[in-house]
């Protein structure tokens, strides 16, 4: 008998025909011998919907009511997947991620979790229940309660399969697993079997939208193996895992890709200590996410600075820069929106130079112009133009022989 | 500077312009110096949709599940009326029945409150902000979220005035206050000023759907005055309360009416002790609300046995009849679900007879036949034909002369 924690994405419980068929594979698991612990994500549009209220009533709407307004989102998925199990004849029961004992800081609309107290699950797992958690909510010590922000309730799956030292966590989704790219853009990309935390995390964190990082990174820390696979089929999935069982490939392994890419360029700075910082400060303060940063090897004490943001922040990002530009003196400050991003993940990379010149040289056979290069021990990644991210995608994949079975 | 608790019903939060107009009502009672708690339903048939919801995925929801999922309505209007109040600049947190402190027994969808423990209302009150509270719901000590059931929200509301010692309690609704009759029978029905909570326990009890009657009953109990006004205009409403200020009027005040009633007859009873036990205990054990109860004189000791329930219940309560007329030797029971009800409702009746006499006479210059007839202190009921509740209604407010200002 297994601890299994299992995690129910949005569109896998839009509906109550989707809650049902939900509730069968779970019931499934369960027949098997094994304890359920299942976290479930608000239904379809849910969210939208609350958002779309709070909206019509305010301009701004306050991160604690916020919170405890889209909360409620994830308990009605909770407790109707409760029902839907008990229908079948399964004794279950749902909980708030409060009464999960989810304990988070009060940072509102991104709480962190800080503990997870698991005496309520365990009890009712002891009892013989199917345990079904309210995903991405938390509460704090004072009681209020929180939500985990972007990837939350991945990151809820996690830190529970973590706190009750679960066999697997297993993130049902609407996709079948983890590709060698994305098949909307190259149609020839192959599901693996399974990927290793860092590569996942490269691929999460460039572009790979089937998990978010952070849910990948508390997988890593606690040495969680997370199954990523389709609540629609019965397909194997994609496993992550620790590298314990893998040696360096020296192989890419996939292709990411991002099309939400915008590129501002700080032109004539004077290269002098502290103007990073001058620059990427105020950036921070004001909550804007700078992704690569590039500095060109200055000429005549004369640099210039590139960095990329998301399209949504692009024009927050350029008011906080001008006022900067001026008092560190640069020439100018130019920005491109519509850029693109892509990306090789492989372990053992950084051993073997001729990954990085068969990516150059791919993409310049397609005529694709890089911009901007930036590099970590498992991956490369090339902006370039938007338009071209198709056409680049596909070279690579072609490139690095991801069609070929392994 | 005075301490009001106020609480707003789903129709007068029903979407989000409605929601602003209550946000700027509560706005103006705390301009005037007032400390505020509102207390919140769910927004218009948020509750039914939920419900909707629960039963596309089964038959029979579990209480516990169906009780968490419930409380979501009153957590999305609250939240949504804080932010209304932030946007026009005013203090404003919402709190959960739980976070609010109501401490309910695990009765799930009838919970009774056992006690409010009002530290977190009292805090935020101090740090000078209006607190909104989900209305009926509750916590138990094992943290378990319930509902309180009908009324459940006009509870909330009373119950926190007591526990906050509240100057009043202000319950808005859709209606301008408790008038003699229901407007839509008796178009020259008034509204009452004040009425005494004797008598709106048995307007409430019989028909009045102004005000749950355990709300009322709480407020007798913790000598709150309450009012009823209309969310929708400025018009004083009617207050509700102790009978300190009162004398006894001798005046019929109100005419009740219910369309929701049905009558079973169990013919030709053994009059011997322990036959009225031997058919309500088992009636109250299926949950099976009895309301009123007549039982003829025994001719021969041999009696008829008439009582009445809500319609919804005459099949349920029809099959728990069956097997006890047969045990207990009745000849026979017949049931009729098209009856209704009509009181009037005044303290000091019981001591003065003319009041039944003109009620009779009245329903008798119509041609209405008296069924049944049951009497209160402060009330006479007549069961008569569903068909013409509406024409006695007209007729007893006429005979009461309850057209003529006070």
């Amino acid at each position: 008998m297994a601890l299994i924690v299992q995690k129910y994405g949005g569109t896998s419980v839009a509906d109550a025909d989707k809650i049902k068929n939900v509730a069968r594979r779970i019931a499934a698991t369960k027949d098997k011998g094994n304890e359920v612990v299942v976290v479930v994500s608000a239904m379809g549009d849910n969210t939208d919907k609350l958002l779309k209220l709070a909206y019509q009533v305010t301009k701004r709407p306050d991160d604690r009511e916020l919170d405890l307004l889209l909360s409620t989102g994830e308990v009605v998925s909770s407790t109707l997947l409760a029902m839907a199990l008990e229908e079948m004849g399964y004794e279950a029961i749902s909980l708030t991620g409060g009464q999960a004992g989810i304990r988070t800081d009060a940072a509102y609309s991104q709480a962190r979790i800080q503990r997870i107290d698991p005496e309520r699950v365990v009890s009712e797992l002891d009892k013989g229940n199917i345990v079904i958690v309210a995903g991405f909510q938390g509460i704090t010590e004072g009681m209020d309660i929180t939500t985990l922000g972007r990837g939350g309730s991945d990151t809820t799956a996690v830190a529970l399969a973590a706190s009750l030292a679960a066999e697997v966590c297993q993130i049902y989704t609407d996709v079948e697993g983890v590709y060698t790219a994305d098949p909307k853009l190259a149609p020839e990309a192959k599901k693996l079997d399974e990927i290793s935390y860092e590569e996942m995390l490269e691929m999460a964190s460039y572009g790979a939208k089937v998990m978010h990082p952070r849910a990948v990174e508390l997988g890593e820390l606690f040495h969680i193996s997370i199954l990523v696979a389709s609540s629609f089929t019965d397909n194997p999935g994609t496993l992550i895992h620790g590298g314990g069982s893998m040696e360096v490939r020296n192989k890419v392994r996939g292709i990411a890709h991002d099309l939400d890419v915008a590129k501002i360029t700080v032109v004539g700075v004077p290269d002098r200590p502290g103007i990073a910082a001058a620059i990427f400060v105020p950036l921070a303060k004001a909550n804007i996410n700078v992704d690569t940063i590039v500095q060109n090897a200055s000429i005549n004490n004369i640099t210039d600075l590139t960095f990329t943001v998301a399209k949504s922040q692009l024009d927050k990002a350029m008011a906080v820069v001008g006022p900067i530009c001026q008092s560190i003196g640069a020439r100018e400050y130019v920005s491109d929106a519509k850029m693109g991003k892509v990306s090789i993940i492989g372990t053992g990379m950084q051993n073997n130079p001729g990954f990085a010149a068969r990516m150059f040289s791919a993409l310049s056979e397609q005529g694709i112009n890089i911009q901007l290069i930036s590099t970590s021990e498992i991956r490369i990644t090339c902006i370039i133009d938007e338009a071209r991210v198709k056409d680049a995608v596909q070279a690579l994949h072609r490139a690095f022989e991801l069609e070929i079975e392994e």
